[in-house]
């Protein structure tokens, strides 16, 4: 073309990236066509390099798979975390990397003081903050003691904890009992009514599943099973878990009838069970949690083991560099309210619930779920798309966690820091929403991502180790 | 283009309907190109010009439509055949349009076998047989007494029947409890342990699932609702019913532990409802039954009420021509088997099962439950196609029975014999395989349509019931 060729019309342009360009050109009349175009990831070169050219990097991640996989997880007991996790007086386990009160976001405090007072160690809220405040009360991550927490994830000695076995692998990990809805204690609520609630299930709940679990020791529930059969179901594993909480029940059930209680103690434990939907993410968390557990420290791998939130941070942790956490500041959810509330009562990011998407579930694999939308926003193309780009970031696909929709193609497993780096792709995460005032309860779910600073700070992280190693 | 351009070159032909010709052609060495053509429908022109023309029509199958999609369904009792259904002695229901013992196919005869054993009317196989074959018991369809059972759906006097209402409109239907899965009676089989759980069933489980809902007269469980969310969560309500049995024992249990029984009892039919993934099946498909029972008899009504086999025939009948049935002889099913089962093992098409599809969820509604293929057959795709393809021979979407992964379209509900005719394209059903020799039991199950003759014959009724009306 001669140059006569090219000034002897109007200019056509194509634009990609940032739209000012591309505005100001349309503004005087130019044709202009947009190019859907993004960055191309994140990270310094020569960290990405190292990691690229780490020859240990593809075995060692495809151990790490290997052994996410092959975990299993069945549900061996019932026991107040006093017992068994050594919980010691004046100690609160929190979801997330770790944090101080005067950090604290509101869910999170509000949780603190309901925790306080359901122990007995405070008679009221000024007396709990206090204590709080003045660092009477030991805070420690549920992750440190093989334990997750949904959303606030407050754990105090008295509650009484799922006990779960990884029987391939051997690991233990544990998950206090799902309240239910609304305003509970894992949402930052404390009031008389989130306290009754937990007493009830220190002394009729627990007690009744304890020995209901403890009646069939040669059959004990297959909770790996249980969530493969809700990806057939409509539940995702996060915040569906419809299918999953009735075929706890269903299993339970014949068991908790012959425990030896009052039949209204029975009734209102069968009620309480089927009332909740989501009774069964308390169960799904710590089967993810095991099968990443199994996949700690392992020297060049860059699969992460961790995602998970206390509501101020958002903290990861990777195969290859053990218990260290990268943190950033975590982000507030986009999504649907509950009753009048709106985005500016949405506190950010807390829990971790995170685990289910670390494992594969939850928002990586919302194909499995489209009704999910209707709860935590966004179309039915949306959730698709969104578990389609999720293996992009991921390292495999899990046969177990298979996704009808998607032709029954496993659910994408093993978030790869150097994937996310290069496309720039944040895991997806759905989630619930907590009130940021300390006492208000859920007003919310949505979806989330964590912030890109925790993927940087792990790949420096790895990238140093590999050329130490 | 010249002749002499047509004949310059070697002829390439495009063929459409049947094959004989390209294959013919292309052994001769041409280019063949084949389209997938199919022949536009089928009934007399005449016949389809007078229902076209017919002005009371549109505003019937409107008023039919609208009925249906109001109709509500709850489960109000559970009693006796003989009690609820004035069954006489020496009766038996069964499934489909009318027969006689000298028509019946194996597994029906299978079924009235192990009836007249379970009754106690005949001591052995051989007695019943002659009973039978003598006329001595009178056979009678489930749809003439506001019933619809499964497979052979034989109903007898002495068992139980789950009785619900239609609280919109004032109707009644009534279906068996579901005896699970393998050798039972509604496959035909009919050996002792066949008969030893009719009779558990009769001592214990309907005596406490009666007791258990007459205990809750102001809260009837809403059966509609359930089958609602089972288009959710991977069900499509014929032959996927998990979700909806784990939330009827999820609904049920709590006043089943509060029954007066043992508790050895309570627990086994918490045991049985929940080792039952069709379990739901039986009220799913009076629920039905009841909404198309709503719109019978609206002159002019071209829309389906009844689709049923009675493992020899298939009947149909429609809105504008009352109780009669149309009917030609059944297809066999094509699916998956189970074990060493073939194609050579299973029986023609049976059950009034179809009822689920004549109301648009079933096989109208595989796009709900993609996992549904791993049962019947085919592939995802074919299951989301099947439910585009009903759109076009129904006459609306039903809002309650929404459908995720269409965007939460309604099902296609309302089957238009005109529609069917003008498109060619017959209802497609998903159904469970019994074996052709009595006392097999269930083979397989799989996909499968009705003969169009039923449409052909419903055709001529409602052309002709037109021009004299």
């Amino acid at each position: 073309m001669t140059l006569g060729g090219l000034l002897g019309g109007p200019p056509a342009v194509v634009a990609a990236g940032v739209d000012v360009f591309s505005d100001a050109l349309r503004a005087q009349g130019a044709e202009v066509h947009d190019v859907d175009w993004r960055p191309p990831g994140f990270g310094d070169p020569a960290d990405l390099a190292a990691l690229a050219l780490d020859v240990r990097r593809a075995s060692a991640n495809r151990t790490a798979v290997e052994r996410v996989l092959a975990a299993g997880s069945v549900l061996v007991d019932v026991r107040p975390a006093r017992e068994v996790l050594d919980l010691p007086d004046r100690m609160l386990l929190h979801a997330g990397p770790p944090i101080d009160w005067e950090h604290a976001s509101g869910p999170l405090r509000g949780a603190f003081i309901g925790a306080c007072l359901y122990e007995g160690w405070a008679d009221t809220e000024d007396d709990a903050v206090r204590m709080l405040a003045a660092g009477e009360i030991q805070l420690d991550p549920c992750h440190h003691h093989r334990t997750v927490g949904p959303m606030a994830g407050v754990v105090s000695p008295s509650m009484w904890m799922w006990c779960l076995e990884d029987p391939v692998h051997g690991g233990q990990a544990y998950c206090s009992l799902n309240e239910g809805l609304g305003k509970v204690l894992r949402y930052g609520a404390y009031g008389p009514e989130v306290v009754e609630r937990l007493q009830w299930m220190s002394d009729v709940l627990g007690p009744v599943l304890s020995k209901a679990v403890r009646s069939r020791p040669g059959d004990p529930l297959d909770v790996k099973g249980i969530l493969a059969q809700m990806l057939q179901m409509g539940d995702e594993g996060h915040n569906r878990n419809r299918a999953g909480s009735l075929m706890t029940l269903r299993e339970l059930s014949p068991a908790i009838v012959e425990v030896d209680a009052p039949s209204s103690d029975i009734s209102a434990v069968l009620r309480f069970i089927g009332g909740n939907e989501h009774f069964f993410l308390n169960l799904g968390m710590p089967t993810a949690k095991l099968a990443m557990d199994s996949a700690r420290d392992i020297p060049g791998s860059t699969m992460l083991t961790v995602m998970a939130r206390n509501g101020t941070e958002f903290g990861i942790q990777t195969a290859g560099t053990g218990d260290r956490w990268f943190t950033g500041p975590a982000n507030t959810p986009v999504g649907l309210f509950l009753g009048d509330y709106g985005p500016d009562d949405a506190n950010p990011d807390i829990g971790d619930s995170a685990i289910t998407e670390t494992y594969g579930v939850g928002g990586f694999s919302m194909a499995a779920a489209p009704a999910i939308v209707r709860f935590v926003g966004g179309s039915v193309p949306d959730a698709l798309a969104t578990t389609e780009r999720m293996y992009q970031v991921t390292l495999t696909e899990n046969p177990a966690m298979a996704i009808p929709i998607m032709g029954f193609r496993g659910a994408p497993t093993g978030i790869d820091v150097l994937k996310v780096a290069r496309t720039g792709w944040l895991p997806q995460i759905n989630t619930g929403m907590a009130g940021r005032v300390a006492g208000t309860g859920q007003v919310g779910a949505g979806l989330v991502q964590p912030p890109q600073e925790c993927f940087e700070k792990a790949l420096v992280a790895l990238a140093e180790e590999s050329r130490t190693a």
